[in-house]
C-alpha cells in the first residue's frame, strides 16, 4: 500500500482539515488512481473497495499521521523512498491489469500512469490546489517509462515477471535520480498578458 | 430529495455563477453522492439519471432559489432540518443499496457515507473551495454512525425496517445536536513552516 | 476531435504547468465529457480510451501548442469556430448515444450537454478555477438546444440524419451568435453579506 497518505499530510500546511478530512485525503491519495482505472475498464466494484484491506490500511495510516504530528517530517527520507516504490508498483500493476482487460497498448500505458498518479491528483484537488504532478518534477514520466516497458514486453511476448521487475526498477530509479538531480520538465510559456 | 441544492446557494456568496451554474450546482449537490455510489457498485446507469424525477426535482429547486432571492435565508431553519433529514435518508439508503450488492461491511459503510456527503463535496469543488465536510462540523460522522448501525443490524440479521429507522434517527439527531452544541472534530496540526 | 485542447492553453496564463500538465489538460479537455457519459451509461471501457486515436490526437495537439507558443493567439478565430463546431458535434452525438442506451429523454439531454461541456469543466477544475461554463456565456445553453432537438426528433420518430444536422446547426449558430452579440445568462444575486 502506497504511503501517499503520508505525503498528503504535507498538503495540510495551508489547509486546516479535521480528523475526518485527513482520513478522506489519506484514502483518496492511496486508492483514487486504481479506483479510476477500475471504473474505466469496467471492473466494478473496484478492488479499492471490494477488498476491505484497501480501505483499512490508509485509514490506519491517516490516524497515525494525525495522532503523531511531526512523524512525516522525521521520516521524510523513508516517505520519499516508499512513495517512489509505490509509484513503481502502481504503474506496473495498473498497466498489467489494463492489458488483461484487452485494452490497446496506448490505453494500457495511460491507465498505468493514471494508477500511479491519480491518487495524488485527487488529493490535491480536494485541498484546492493545482495537482503537483501537472506542474513540476519527473513523476508522471517515471510511471510512463515503467508502463511503456510493461506494454513493450507484452507486445514482444517476453516472460511477464522479469519485464515487470525491469519496469518497476526503471520507474523507481528514474524517480529517485530525478529527485536527486532536481530534474524537471520544460514549463509552458504563458501567453503574453497584453491581448493584441 | 435532499435540499442540498438550497444550501448550494449559500456557496454563491464569493462565486458569481449564472443560471446554468446554479442548476448544475443544484443537480450536483442533490445527486453526486448517489451517482458515485452507483458507479462504484457497478449499477449503471445510476438511479440519479435513469429516473427522470431525480433530474427534475433539483432543477426545479435550483430555479426556485434563483428566482426568489433571499428564500434560503428566510427558510434557513427549515433548510437545516431538511438537510439533516436528507443526510440520514441518503446515508441509510446508500448503505442498504451497497449491502444488496454484496459488498463487505467496511465498503458498505464507506458507500453510505459517500452517498450522504458526496453531493456537498462535488458542489464545493465546482465553486473552487475545500469541501466543508473535510474541514469542520460533525456531518460525516453523523452519516458514519447511521451507516454503521445499518451494517451492524444486517450482520446480526435484525429486521431491516426498525434498524433503518434507528440508524436514520441516530444520524439525524447527532447532526442536529452537533449544530446546536457547535461540536467539531479535532483539527490537524499543521507542520511547522520552518523546515529543519 | 474537438480543439478544446487548444483552448486549454489559454488557461495556462495564471497556472504554469509543465509539458506533462499540458498533455493531461489537452486530453481531459478533449475527452472527459464523452468519458463521463460512457461511465454513466455503463459503456466501459469508454470510447475515449478503447479507441487509441482518441488518445493520440489530443496528445499531438497538446505537443503542437506546447512547442509552437503563440499558435493559439494567431489562430484564435479558427479556434473559436472549431470549438463551436466541436460543441455541436459532441452535444448531438452524445445525446444520440444516450438514446441508443434507452435512457429517458431528460437523461439523454443531460448526457448530451455533459458530453459537450464536461471536458471544459474538468480542464478548469484541474487548473483550480471555477468552470467558465458555470459563470458566463451562452455555451451550455447552445448544447442544450442541440440536445433537445435530437430528443424531440427521436420522440416524433423523425429521420435521424436531418434531425442531427438541424440540431448541430442550431447549437453551432447559437454559440457563434452568442459570442458575436456577447450574450450572457442572468447572474445569481449573492446573498447579502450581513447575516441577520
Amino acid at each position: 500500500m502506497r504511503l501517499g497518505c503520508l505525503v498528503a499530510f504535507v498538503k495540510l500546511e495551508c489547509t486546516r482539515v479535521d480528523l475526518f478530512g485527513v482520513l478522506v485525503l489519506s484514502f483518496a491519495a492511496a486508492t483514487a488512481g486504481g479506483l479510476m482505472r477500475d471504473l474505466l475498464i469496467g471492473a466494478a466494484p473496484p478492488a479499492a473497495i471490494s477488498d476491505w484491506r484497501y480501505i483499512l490500511v490508509p485509514v490506519l495510516a491517516g490516524l497515525l499521521v494525525f495522532w503523531v504530528p511531526g512523524i512525516v517530517r522525521r521520516l521524510r527520507h523513508a516517505v520519499v523512498l516508499f512513495d517512489a516504490a509505490g509509484l513503481a508498483l502502481f504503474a506496473v500493476s495498473g498497466t498489467q491489469k489494463a492489458l488483461t482487460f484487452d485494452l490497446n497498448p496506448l490505453a494500457a500505458v495511460l491507465l498505468g500512469v493514471l494508477t500511479g498518479i491519480g491518487g495524488g491528483i485527487v488529493r490535491d484537488l480536494l485541498v484546492n490546489e493545482v495537482p503537483t504532478v501537472l506542474r513540476r518534477e519527473i513523476y508522471a514520466v517515471a510511471s510512463l517509462a515503467g508502463a511503456a516497458v510493461v506494454v513493450l514486453g507484452d507486445w514482444l511476448r517476453l516472460p511477464p515477471a522479469p519485464v515487470a521487475a525491469t519496469a518497476a526498477l526503471l520507474c523507481f530509479g528514474l524517480r529517485l535520480v530525478a529527485i536527486w538531480r532536481n530534474w524537471n520538465l520544460p514549463i509552458a510559456e504563458p501567453p503574453r498578458s497584453s491581448n493584441p
